[in-house]
């Protein structure tokens, strides 16, 4: 059995990794660790969540980056969604020639023998707000020719960075990792 | 005996309470939670700190807010100083009116009998940059007509959010809040 602190994607991912194991979704309060990296923060959470329900387990984090905004907002995305919004992000990209940013998320999983961490990672640039679909930053984030507002929920969940973890995860598991790992 | 997370101000915070505690430093460890209230994050550090050393302590955290940006940069102040800096802050304050803005910092007391925190906050308004002196922040936070760089080391640390936190902890010390609280 495996649990996941993600109320909205436990059947997502329950469904796409089906053939390897039996997810089941687990309400916990996890802090929230400071970090540059996500998979620092996956890392930590998964440990601390692992010391609680002792029962192998999967979490997630995710951060947003601009490049020449040194990797903010980073970790805190969402806080600065909150505050700033997008117009706080155009207004800081305002005559700024490199648009480079992404989105990547880290899954954790973790078992009695130890702890392993998938990234996944989709690349774009931002861009004036384009598409009424998705959330928060979507509709500033431009992957190949069309923000991630301008795309359906099954496109963008296709080629989610999210959906790039949990393809790793996946590829790591029917290579049988999960034995060789769990001895 | 008390203990205090933070290496630098251990000594400092040492002789302002020395009538009333003994202050150690020592070097912990500590998750930082995510929270937009700093009283809420200095809470759950003490709570954790506590779990582990077992022993009444001290620890502290501070958050820089500007009003018309919805408490931004918050928590993060750290962060976002290193990423953005405060040309950054300046960017988002470009024709902004409101300028308003402050420091704040809670302290959490910590004992076998419960938990109290103290606040101390000092407010004032974004201004470009002026002044040598002092970190981060400090160049573009004004009180008082001068900002905070403008202040010397002595100065600042009379008006500052955290001897403002320190002297509504020492008062409570002062009036007993310690025995009545340990019973």
């Amino acid at each position: 059995m495996v649990v996941t602190s993600n109320p909205d994607k436990a059947e997502e991912i329950g469904l796409y990794l089906k053939e390897y194991l039996e997810v089941e979704h687990i309400a916990m309060e996890i802090p929230e660790y400071r970090d540059d990296d996500v998979a620092e923060i996956a890392k930590k959470k998964g440990e601390y969540a692992y010391q609680v329900i002792q029962k192998p387990l999967i979490v997630d984090d995710t951060a947003f980056c601009i490049d020449t905004l040194h990797g903010f907002p980073g970790p805190y995305a969402a806080y600065v969604q909150k505050t700033l919004g997008n117009a706080g992000i155009l207004k800081l990209m305002e005559n700024q020639k490199d648009r480079n940013a992404y989105f990547e998320t880290a899954i954790a999983f973790v078992n009695s023998k130890g702890i392993r961490v998938f990234r996944g990672r989709i690349e774009g640039i931002i861009v004036p707000e384009r598409g009424s679909l998705g959330f928060g930053y979507d509709p500033i984030f431009e992957w190949e020719g069309r923000t991630l507002a301008e795309l359906s929920t099954e496109e963008k969940s296709w080629i989610s960075h999210r959906a790039r973890a949990l393809a790793a995860f996946k590829k790591w598991l029917k290579e049988g990792g999960i034995d060789s790992f769990a001895i």
